[in-house]
């Protein structure tokens, strides 16, 4: 089966309602900025790669119907479309990415009509769109070298085809060792609140016809204690100059156990989700997400006694002497990352 | 409000139904060995402690109605009754110790009257839940030691009131500590597949008026990282000779991260929960559960992908290198244990 998690089609955007998942593979077809603001904030659509290009095409939507008798009236009505779906999630880097990204054009364009900018926007939140496909396929390539046969290979979220527009990133990895004829093993976090990991990653793996295995984030260092995985890799939400990664919460906590049990602990993901105005991991916005995720199970069933506290933290940061290697579609950067990341990626994640 | 776990009243084992918390506070009366098996093994009373008195009282429930007309037949509806109640569950050590210490009674006595041995087993069995208790205050006194004013502590599962007959392991060392003026904040680990610490922890915590916040168990690392817990304490399913400890899944994962980031690691525990005869944490078996555990929350609501294979070990070993000191009902040990285990705990678990 052929899953492509966002597409630009009939001027709609039409995406997979990944709430649904397993359960049901169910399409929204969305054209109003509120409508998309809502779809990022409720996980609909998630995954930082996923999230540029909805940025991108956010940004149109905000605009496709602004007036465009003034020029002046229509900058103002791009910026407040931009912060708007900017507010839908702080941790991802790449959703930023994608709103700047049509920005730019829009700038370095600013002597045209609204009219023309519009269209120019559009085109840009296309290229996007490849882009990220093209990039994922680059991830793919450099990392498939990390993988040997018989690996055993743990991971965290979802960094497939569901967080990206196709193929993934450390799944990517992953897709493109198997079809290199590598034989590999999964282990999937389940990655509690939200259990994208059993829910979207077990799902993708088994519909790849990739041998996976679930388990729940408590049980990663007695599979390493066992010796029943070898590698991990995980994507990233946001990394900074110094290659400290912001990711699903619990990818800090694989990164420590890996260090105790001397496994190579990778990061997947492509040059716009570096953040090189953040020196380091300080520097990244945590998103802390409601109580209810927690207290109850996907707002189900009550779990825990009713007003009882949570922390609810949506993301952690791995410092960069606890990654093996970050794999991006410029290729594999290593120690020391400050360095090497800066000579691999520019100021605009390209 | 008062909770007794579980008690016998009435010739019945009153206990509460743990499957219900936090939602209803509800008792089972259980007169039928078969019951009792069915109710540890769907962990409506759990808790290794509570086991020890589960097992006692559940060998004495096996043999009530047997034939008393001849010795020799009596013998085998022990032997077959105590075979039972011990196929319940293979990792906690106090249900075997339970079940061993009304058999030793049998095995004392056995010039005696069928009837008259019954009598003594199910006074032993009395007995074993009236030590229960004390040694859970002994815990508490021993291990309050080790808490200070204003500690943030993190916990795992439930090793509490609800795992013992009342006061609990490493709860009561927190109840103690509490009772001494010492304020104290508490994180509890969800502790998935079965959510003991959110349904199970939390409630009692609440209810003793501690100030408990609930985290997923991926959030611990973040926790420690960021400083907000300085200690971590934990019970303990069975504790081999040399200190390595078998304790709800996770327990090991806590006990890495508390490593790495140098915080002290505890387990608090009876001595009836040593394995001497287990040199070392290689020697315990581990329960593996079933599927459904991960794959539905709570039997409730798919989650997983249909048919999607699952890893479901029920606890893990902790080295001993990782555990700071092992509170018992005899004092604190420390390392070494092999020495100190020795030292402190007779073969009997005593």
């Amino acid at each position: 089966m052929k899953i492509i998690t966002l597409e630009w089609k009939n001027n709609k955007i039409k995406l997979i309602d990944q709430t649904k998942l397993p359960h049901k593979l169910e399409y929204l077809y969305i054209d109003k900025a509120k409508d998309l603001w809502q779809a990022i904030k409720l996980l609909k659509v998630r995954g930082a790669p996923a999230l540029g290009a909805a940025g991108a095409l956010g940004v149109y939507l905000g605009i496709k119907d602004a007036e465009t008798g003034s020029g002046v009236i229509f900058a103002r009505e791009l910026d407040k479309a931009s912060r708007y779906i900017a507010s839908s999630r702080p941790t991802a880097r790449n959703l930023f990415w994608g709103i700047e990204r049509v920005r730019q054009v829009a700038k370095d364009n600013k002597d045209n009509s609204p009219a023309t900018i519009k269209k120019l926007i559009l085109e840009e939140a296309l290229r996007v769109i490849a882009s990220d496909m093209d990039s994922c396929r680059k991830i793919g390539q450099y990392g498939s070298d990390l993988i040997k046969d018989n690996d055993a290979v743990l991971t965290i979220c979802n960094a497939g085809i569901l967080a990206t527009i196709d193929y993934g990133t450390a799944l990517g990895v992953l897709y493109r060792a198997k079809a290199e004829g590598k034989r590999i093993k999964v282990f999937a976090c389940e990655t509690r609140p939200l259990l994208q990991g059993s829910r979207l990653t077990a799902w993708e793996l088994k519909n790849k016809g990739i041998d996976v295995t679930v388990i729940c984030d408590n049980m990663a260092a007695t599979l390493m204690q066992q010796g029943k995985v070898n590698k991990v890799i995980a994507g990233a939400d946001r990394i900074a100059a110094n290659g400290d990664t912001a990711n699903k919460i619990g990818t800090y906590s694989l990164a420590v156990l890996s260090n105790y049990h001397k496994i190579p602990f990778y990061i997947a993901a492509p040059a716009s989700t570096f953040d090189l105005r953040a020196a380091s991991g300080r520097g990244i916005r945590i998103e802390e997400r409601g109580r209810r995720e927690i207290s109850e199970l996907l707002f189900r069933k009550e779990i825990a006694p009713i007003g009882v506290k949570v922390f609810n933290p949506a993301f952690d940061v791995t410092p960069n002497n606890l990654i093996s290697a970050i794999v991006t579609d410029k290729g594999i950067i290593r120690q020391p990352y400050t360095k090497n990341i800066k000579r691999l990626i520019n100021r605009r994640g390209e």
